[in-house]
C-alpha cells in the first residue's frame, strides 16, 4: 500500500508580516523552521518514512522539505523539483500586506481574489520588483503574471498525474512539501472538494496529511499524520 | 562553456575524532556546517553558480551540498543522489581511530591501507554495528564489505561518465558534493594523475575545485576556486 504525505511549508516571513508572496522566494522564519523540523519528527515517531520527495522551486518549500527529511533520517532519498508546484502567482498583489490590498482596491474586491475560485489578481505590472520572468530559475517557463486558484490548479494538477502517481503506483511512500494553493490543488482533486468549497479549506503549515491509496489507487479518508 | 565544481564535504564528527568513517552515516560538526556555508558563499562570490549537482547517499555530503546552494541562491537546481559518490568502504576499519587501529594492527599495515591504491582493508565484520546491508537506503544494491581505491574508482568513474559527464556536455555547470576518495577517483581521472601519485593528493575540506572544460569536452587545469 502506497501513502501520501502532503506537507505545507512551515511559516515564512511574509506569512508573519501578511503579504501576499505567491511566486516571490520568501524564506522560513525560525518558527517556520521548528514547524518544519517537527514535521519530520512526527514522520519519525508514526513511521512514515518517504521513499520520494516532490517540491517546487521555491526556498521555503525546499528548506521545509530538507528540513523534515533530516528530522526523519531520510535526506537520502530522490528529490524532484518542479515550477507546477509552486505557490499561486497572486500577481499585482505580490508584496502588499492585508491593509495595504484593501487600501487600494477595497476590502470587498480582496475578498473576491481571495476566495473567488477563477476570478485572478491584477497582472503584476511589467518591471516590478516582484516580476521573476528574468530570473534563471524560471529559464524556459512562461512566467504567470498572475493566476486563479483555477489556473494553479491547471498546472499543479496535470503534474500530480504525470509525476507524482507514477511513484504512488509503483508503490512509493511519497511526500509532497509545496504551498496553501498548489496543496488545494491536489487535495481537492483526492479528496473530491467542490470549486465552492475549495478555497475556504486552509491548509496548515507544518502538519502532515496523509493519503493511504488501496490497491485500486482509490485514496482513502484525508487526515492529519498527528491524529493516527 | 561548461564547468564541474567538486566539494568535498565539511568536518564530519568522525575527521574530528580522526576516525574511520567510510560508508558510515556521519553528520557534519558545527564547523564542517560553516565550511559548508562558506564554500557557497565562495560560488556566489566568484559567480561559479551551479545548475546541476550531484552527491552520495550520506548525509554529510548532502548536507554540504545543500548549505553551499542555500549561500549561492541555487537550492532551486536540480540534484541526484547516488551511492556511487559514497565514501571509500573502509571495511573492518570502520569507526575505529588512528591509535586503535595502530594497536589492533601495526603502525606499518595501517600504513599500508591508508596508502595503497589497490590493498583493501579487511572486510567488516558480518554482524558488525557498522553493517549497512540492510538499511533502507541501499536496498537493491551490493553494499560492499570493504574497498580499496581502486574498488572506489571502479563505481565512481562510471557514474561519472554515465551520469555527470552528459550534464557537463550539455552545457552544465555542475557541482558534486562527495567524500575525499570518490572524489579523488574524478580527479586522477581528469588531472591524468597516476595510480602512485593518487593516494597522496590531499582533498581538502569544503574548499571548491574547479575544471573548465573546452568545446571538446577536455578538462583545463584543476584549480582552486578561491585562487581564480
Amino acid at each position: 500500500m502506497s501513502s501520501l504525505i502532503l506537507v505545507r511549508h512551515g511559516q515564512s516571513q511574509w506569512n508573519l508580516e501578511n503579504r501576499f508572496t505567491g511566486w516571490w522566494d520568501v524564506d522560513l522564519t525560525e518558527k517556520g523552521v521548528e514547524e518544519a523540523s517537527a514535521a519530520g519528527a512526527l514522520l519519525a515517531e508514526k513511521g512514515m518514512l518517504p521513499t520520494r520527495a516532490f517540491t517546487s522551486l521555491q526556498t521555503r518549500a525546499i528548506r521545509t522539505l530538507h528540513l523534515a527529511l533530516d528530522a526523519c533520517g531520510r535526506s537520502w532519498i530522490p528529490e524532484t523539483k518542479d515550477w507546477r508546484l509552486n505557490e499561486r502567482h497572486y500577481g499585482g498583489l505580490t508584496g502588499l500586506n492585508k491593509a495595504e490590498t484593501a487600501a487600494k482596491h477595497g476590502e470587498d474586491q480582496v475578498k473576491i481574489w481571495r476566495r473567488s475560485f477563477d476570478t485572478p489578481p491584477p497582472p503584476l505590472e511589467a518591471g516590478s520588483t516582484f516580476d521573476l520572468s528574468g530570473d534563471p530559475r524560471y529559464a524556459g517557463i512562461a512566467v504567470p503574471a498572475t493566476e486563479s486558484l483555477k489556473d494553479t490548479i491547471a498546472r499543479a494538477l496535470p503534474y500530480y498525474e504525470s509525476a507524482i502517481l507514477p511513484a504512488l503506483t509503483a508503490g512509493e511512500t511519497v511526500i509532497v512539501s509545496a504551498h496553501g494553493n498548489s496543496l488545494r490543488a491536489l487535495v481537492k482533486h483526492l479528496s473530491g472538494i467542490s470549486d465552492a468549497d475549495i478555497t475556504g479549506l486552509e491548509i496548515p503549515t507544518g502538519q502532515p496529511i496523509v493519503y493511504d491509496f488501496d490497491d485500486a489507487m482509490q485514496p482513502g479518508e484525508r487526515h492529519y499524520l498527528k491524529d493516527r
